[in-house]
């Protein structure tokens, strides 16, 4: 599937959504190789939902999929790109088991918190030492675990 | 609510997804007069959800609200923060109506191609001019419609 293919299941899904009396906007998920991995649109009329955007949809759709089917994606959008929703301030457990976007929300004027909460990474590295896979395909491939080895 | 309290349910919804089986990362959604929005967790495994982690459950639980009610909120994470999918490469049918995270994901090495569809537009502008109240909660306050007078 090439560029103008794509883009054009983006549109018609976005116009699924106008029809749906929604809003119009649409997206298509497609891999390295050119397979639709998902297709979706903004559903916060007809889900009452706040997370289903455009791209967050096509996601969805998408199902689980290892890191590895992300790397060399493309993601079609027919207007936009981005979830932001204007909360002011996050309060994070802690940051040591994964580094999130703390430096993109500092970037943006949100205050960030760390409770650096010994629970809450205890947690995770319980989580992380028995489902490895998961954690993985979680986290996606740009994402790092910190180690912290414990003595 | 304070930030303890806050805190205290993301640690009890991190909890709950690991006795689930789950991704153990939690999150509350608590507006600037201390009122829990939503609460949530990951639910990459009970789902099969991509979309739904820590933050975006507790917004999707949150239910749909105006912009007005993520102003001044926080956003309480047991772990990290951010969602980042690794895709490589983002198509927008257009930035007119709506300037995205270009920048963002461009400074994260995202190749972003835009269609400069007027297709994409003209839907936007038609959808805007109808539902002008939906779109607004939609963008969220930091956003703003680039308004593009026709003449």
């Amino acid at each position: 599937m090439n560029d103008q293919e794509a883009f054009a299941i983006a549109v018609e899904e976005a116009k699924i959504s106008y029809k749906e009396g929604g809003v119009p906007i649409g997206a298509a998920l497609v891999s390295r190789d050119g397979k639709l991995l998902g297709r979706g649109h903004n559903m916060r009329v007809q889900k009452g939902s706040a997370i289903h955007h455009g791209e967050t949809a096509a996601l969805e759709n998408s199902g689980r999929l290892p890191a590895s089917a992300y790397r060399g994606a493309t993601m079609y959008t027919t207007t936009g790109a981005c979830i932001l929703y204007g909360v002011s301030r996050v309060v994070i457990g802690e940051n040591n088991t994964f580094l999130g976007g703390e430096a993109y929300l500092k970037q943006r004027g949100i205050e960030v918190v760390n409770m650096q909460s010994k629970e809450c990474q205890d947690l995770m590295e319980q989580f992380i030492k028995e489902k490895p896979e998961v954690w993985n395909e979680d986290i996606g491939e740009e994402e790092r675990v910190h180690s912290k080895e414990k003595k």
